[in-house]
């Protein structure tokens, strides 16, 4: 980057947040606030058994980092008994290594009315992550490309209830698999103004995705601040592999935030009685945070769970099941005891279209994460058949009820207003209430109104054209992109961008798998 | 009844129940057992403000028995200020007058392995009450049937996760208004030997109910026990027609069960403000369970409670909103502070198909009802359009989502099986644990089972005939009504109903509205 290049930039970046400023008409909330108290499945000493099952299988079975001699170093210097590739925890020590990290922290966006905080009482959402298929109701299923990334972009970026516009919305598979990160990255930062997460598919493409931010936001400002997320799995059972921990050592290396996540169906990568799942879920997420913390004490780390079932018959994953339910109701209570932000959930479904099993299955998942006290649910719009696929239909779908939601997590204010003392005086028995000046004056804040749902009857659905939920989703997304409004963004930002992706991509060959 | 024909019939149910006895293989639950927590919404505070509003209502603004002298005077010889239709209660004196009714009690059905109990920790579910109309996806909407009427009986009496058969699974508008009690009773007692609701359109109609009641039960059996239920709703805002508390009366006079719900869609039937319409219903449900026990002490009454949301500029109900789940979860606080067994919930929805709309309302509306600690959800399958249809597919959809909450119902077990102890010893990091031994001995006790959801590949599914949600539950339902048998019952029962009927129905002419 010349000095020309970045004093050109900083100055455009200033009269540009400047001017936002100036114009800034926020409707859409930061995060959504939680006032309603969390679900406590488990006592105390239920939860006590499972962080002592944690602590025991990091003392006797241990954890393995594959092809990462940094990581066990740094562990090793820390305390940690390191064996070949494997690391064995004394009790309580790996909790102990996860101190640092912040139990609050503030994501930066570009716009800096859309930056949003992670922990404490608040829930970040954003849409689906990983899709290598897309589905919509006219075009059926297919793969994922670019524009249908930039669409899904466009779309996390107008819904409100959206605060995060995620990372790989979906997989953009007519670009090289070595080079599609840029693309990504940039899409995130020019069809939005909200947080987004890079790559890391491989260190390099971390760095690249954290250099990209490092344009946006400049070298200074991201020294200090969370600007750009890494989605980190860990390759359950008790395993990082050097891509995983790689990534992760970037993103933290740059004082970037990190998700770790066990992607665990229990019977495959844990053991299929849920509470096992739990503990070594436990286990292995604070270990990856302990990490971050060992290459950069305060760097932030969520605290990320993704825990289902399986068919045990057929071994496909199962979703919004009775026990993964439970399972996100006591991670939950587990991410609250280490006192870390907390991911889980998401609307998740194996079906393969958009019908009552998708939507069923969806709530079932997202209910419990919404009452265990999730602060981030990166999954939360677009799922279909088991995340393989992101469905437009379904995107909308989902973002809808994330819009009730909110609304729940306003919980209930008791007061004269709300017990309708006025309206109780002004009828007597057997009067509606409709008339009443009570309800005029609450009308407009009493009740969330779906965007969606079609409440009318069914003489008028019917005179309507008798659309099912997914056709009148299909509607309301082709509408959406029709009035999309791109956010603004510096022009030598923008360039400084694209010239970068332009040199990164020159000196790759495609490399297509 | 003659005494030859009693004779007859006891003997006949002694030997009856003897051989029922022998042969019972009893796989289906008799209630869900709740072993996980309630949730909690509000504080202790917040709800003795809801309380002490319901007895402000009841005290300032009071409540009406419309044409019922009876009640009135009920009332004013427990204490209770009566002007004209209006009762007017001291602070506390509704819930003192509640006292007597039982906080559990059991509820029998004709074969005893399938009585059930209300109340502590149990939920008993039933199927849709109420629909004019049917639906299913072969021959769409149209007015309920006495065969739909039959159909959907048999399709409760052969669900497991269903514990009582509800009542008017559907209108049969084939058979004249003033008739179809008879044919109805008749229809639960037949094809089914679950518990079931009698009739509440007329007072003479819920006494033909319990009549039928006792040539099944014997007249001894019935004094002392409940064995059948009428549903009473209020007409909200705080009046009591003579229709309702008629039948509430017979029920009572009876030693038989009601279960008082006031029916309110805030902002018309009360204030539009949810907290005000918990009070409201609080007031109304603690009136009507007063008149049972003044009726007759110690007999059986559920506090109901049936409170969702409108679209305020439509009119149009609107379920599973945000603001009606935390009513619901409000109105369970309410209920175990009264600590009676509590009726609230159901798989409603406003969609006028089973589509994803359908399922998400539904979802959303039983979770909460769940979490509230309901004991009794009758309206738990095929509800489509605001309770105006019950759908086949429906049906079978929300009873499979039945079989979850059971499960859930059970919660997590921690002990050394559970936390996978072996499991962990058998396998390193890395290790697939589909072969360990713990997964085998686990295998078939793991996970639920749905009969519904399908979780296999897209190609397989493909394969398999591309079938939504919606066509998978067609020919589950088809499939269980060629599977159905019926369950035995005593010829001389069976031949003195049908007496009782031919009798009554002779007596009187038909009716169409």
């Amino acid at each position: 980057m010349t000095d020309h290049k970045r004093k050109r930039r900083e100055g455009g970046r200033s009269a540009k947040i400047a001017s936002r400023k100036k114009s800034a008409q926020i409707e859409a909330p930061r995060f959504l606030s939680r006032k309603i108290p969390c679900y406590e499945l488990l006592s105390e000493e239920e939860l006590v058994s499972i962080e002592e099952h944690a602590d025991w299988i990091l003392q006797e079975v241990g954890i393995e980092f594959w092809g990462d001699e940094e990581a066990l170093k740094l562990f090793k210097d820390a305390g940690v008994t390191v064996k070949g590739n494997r690391l064995q925890f004394d009790k309580g020590h790996a909790s102990e290594l996860c101190k640092t990290a912040p139990k609050e922290f503030e994501m930066h966006a570009r716009n800096p009315a859309r930056s949003t905080i992670f922990g404490g009482n608040r829930l970040v959402l954003g849409p689906a992550y990983g899709p290598p298929f897309v589905y919509d109701r006219k075009r059926g299923r297919r793969q994922g490309t670019m524009e249908d990334f930039r669409n899904l972009v466009k779309l996390a970026h107008m819904i409100p209830w959206l605060h995060h516009t995620s990372g790989t919305v979906c997989e953009p598979v007519d670009i090289p698999v070595n080079k599609r990160h840029l693309d990504m990255v940039y899409a995130h930062i020019k069809y939005s103004d909200k947080p987004f997460m890079g790559a890391v598919t491989a260190p390099e493409r971390a760095e690249d995705s954290i250099t990209m931010a490092r344009i946006v936001f400049g070298n200074e400002f991201l020294e200090s601040n969370c600007v750009i997320q890494g989605n980190i799995n860990v390759n359950s059972p008790l395993v990082y592999d050097n891509t995983m921990s790689g990534a992760l050592k970037a993103y933290a290396r740059a004082n970037q935030g990190v998700v770790i996540t066990p992607f665990i169906l229990g019977g495959a990568m844990s053991p299929v009685t849920m509470p096992a799942a739990v503990a070594q879920a436990h286990a292995e997420t604070m270990v990856g945070v302990a990490l971050t913390q060992l290459i950069r004490p305060g760097s932030s780390a969520v605290y990320g769970n993704f825990l289902t079932t399986m068919d045990l018959k057929s071994g496909a994953p199962t979703f919004g099941t009775p026990e993964s339910t439970l399972a996100t109701l006591a991670v939950g209570q587990m991410a609250r005891r280490l006192g870390l932000p907390f991911r889980a959930g998401g609307h998740y479904t194996a079906s393969k279209v958009t019908d009552a099993q998708a939507m069923q299955e969806s709530a079932d998942s997202m209910f419990p994460a919404f009452l265990a006290g999730a602060n981030f649910i990166h999954q939360a719009a677009g799922w279909l058949e088991g995340g393989l696929v992101v469905g437009y239909e379904k995107f909308i779908l989902d973002s809808d009820r994330l819009g009730m939601l909110h609304r729940m997590g306003d919980g209930m204010t008791i007061n004269e207003n709300s017990l309708g003392l006025s309206a109780f005086k002004e009828n007597s028995p057997g009067e509606n209430f409709l008339g009443t000046e009570h309800t005029g004056e609450n009308f407009e804040t009493a009740n969330f109104r779906s965007e969606i749902a079609d409440n009318n009857s069914f003489e008028q659905w019917e005179e309507d054209g008798s659309k099912d939920a997914e056709e009148r989703a299909y509607e309301r997304w082709n509408t959406m992109l029709d009035e999309y409004i791109e956010p603004p963004m510096d022009p030598a930002i923008d360039e400084e961008l694209k010239d970068f992706i332009r040199l990164k991509k020159d000196s790759m060959d495609d490399e297509w798998y």
